[in-house]
């Protein structure tokens, strides 16, 4: 058995080395686009509330998240709740909300993988043998969906994303344009976060 | 004149819809790389600074920044400052650090074109006439890099990435993976922090 959610080739450009969380959070985005039967989001529309944060490893997820859904970054779609955890909520306004997160028994095997040894010794993916890569990324190919996630569709998730506004306004001090919700007064006059010192 | 730095057609099939801010990220991106004489970032060592925030346009130019330099959210390798500016820092530990913005007067001019109207008018950029679009586009590949941006190389930035560690351990209520750093004690165990309540 073999997934039909397999990345396109420009996701591992886009990702820039071979490892198995970047085709994991691919998996996971198509899937949240499955279940709650939506096209990948070109605009707006779209957001993903990854479980994620910083300083820990598997947050590649993330890369293949923004490729398959196209809730990117760029587009203010994707953000972390700083939990350290392997999961992230999908909502769309009209659609709802579901949850997936990686099953901690698939979290173990992938860490008697070869690949994850040498990660944990602090090699960078790209320094990995390509057959460490490819062995463990082809494990996460031949998964079902089923053993490697839980799919927690939720009903009454609330989610409510900022309101935008196109007002911006040069700061006094550098002269830099800045978007009115960022601008602070220092002296009466109208500046930038860095420039106002506070 | 024409910039030697196009964004890959791929770039526009992961950013979701023509606009002018991620080809304008794009070129940010490649002239940080130049500035710094780098290549695009294969694993975790180079790091962006954006100054962009939330609810305000333009932020596409992230994207651009990601697919140009490697720098990826996913990898952990660019975050926002939220001060609502059209810049970013990008910095890597031997090579130093270049500021790049968007100069007012090159926004200025964007301002101008129908493209820029439309949206104002909350008109998705996927259903803004292609026409329109391309005309955009077009006028950013034709400035030069002189008239666009604001170049600052920075030899004394500091920044110090977060530690890491691939420390993880269950949760003692949900049963799911947590990296370390973000366990919360409750009642004598270990628990995430959703279960935790705090």
């Amino acid at each position: 058995m073999t997934t039909k959610y397999l990345p396109p080739p420009w996701a591992f450009e886009f990702h820039g080395h071979q490892c198995p969380f970047m085709p994991i959070g691919y998996r996971m985005g198509c899937l949240s686009l499955e279940k709650l039967e939506l096209e990948r989001e070109k605009d707006h529309g779209f957001f993903v509330i990854a479980e994620l944060g910083e300083g820990h490893p598997q947050t590649c997820m993330m890369d293949g998240i923004q490729v398959a859904t196209g809730a990117t970054f760029g587009k203010l779609l994707i953000a972390k709740t700083f939990y350290g955890k392997l999961a992230a909520t999908f909502y769309h306004p009209q659609k709802g909300a579901v949850r997936l997160s990686l099953k901690p028994d698939a979290v173990d095997e992938m860490g008697k993988f070869e690949f994850i040894a040498v990660r944990k010794k602090g090699v960078e993916p790209s320094r990995i043998p390509v057959a460490l890569s490819e062995e463990i990324i082809r494990w996460v190919y031949e998964q079902t969906d089923e053993s490697l996630f839980a799919v927690e569709l939720k009903p009454d998730y609330q989610f409510k994303p900022v309101k935008g506004s196109f007002n911006k306004t040069k700061c006094a001090t550098c002269g830099e344009y800045v978007f009115d919700r960022y601008l602070r007064m220092k002296e009466g006059k109208p500046v930038c976060i860095p420039c106002s010192g506070y």
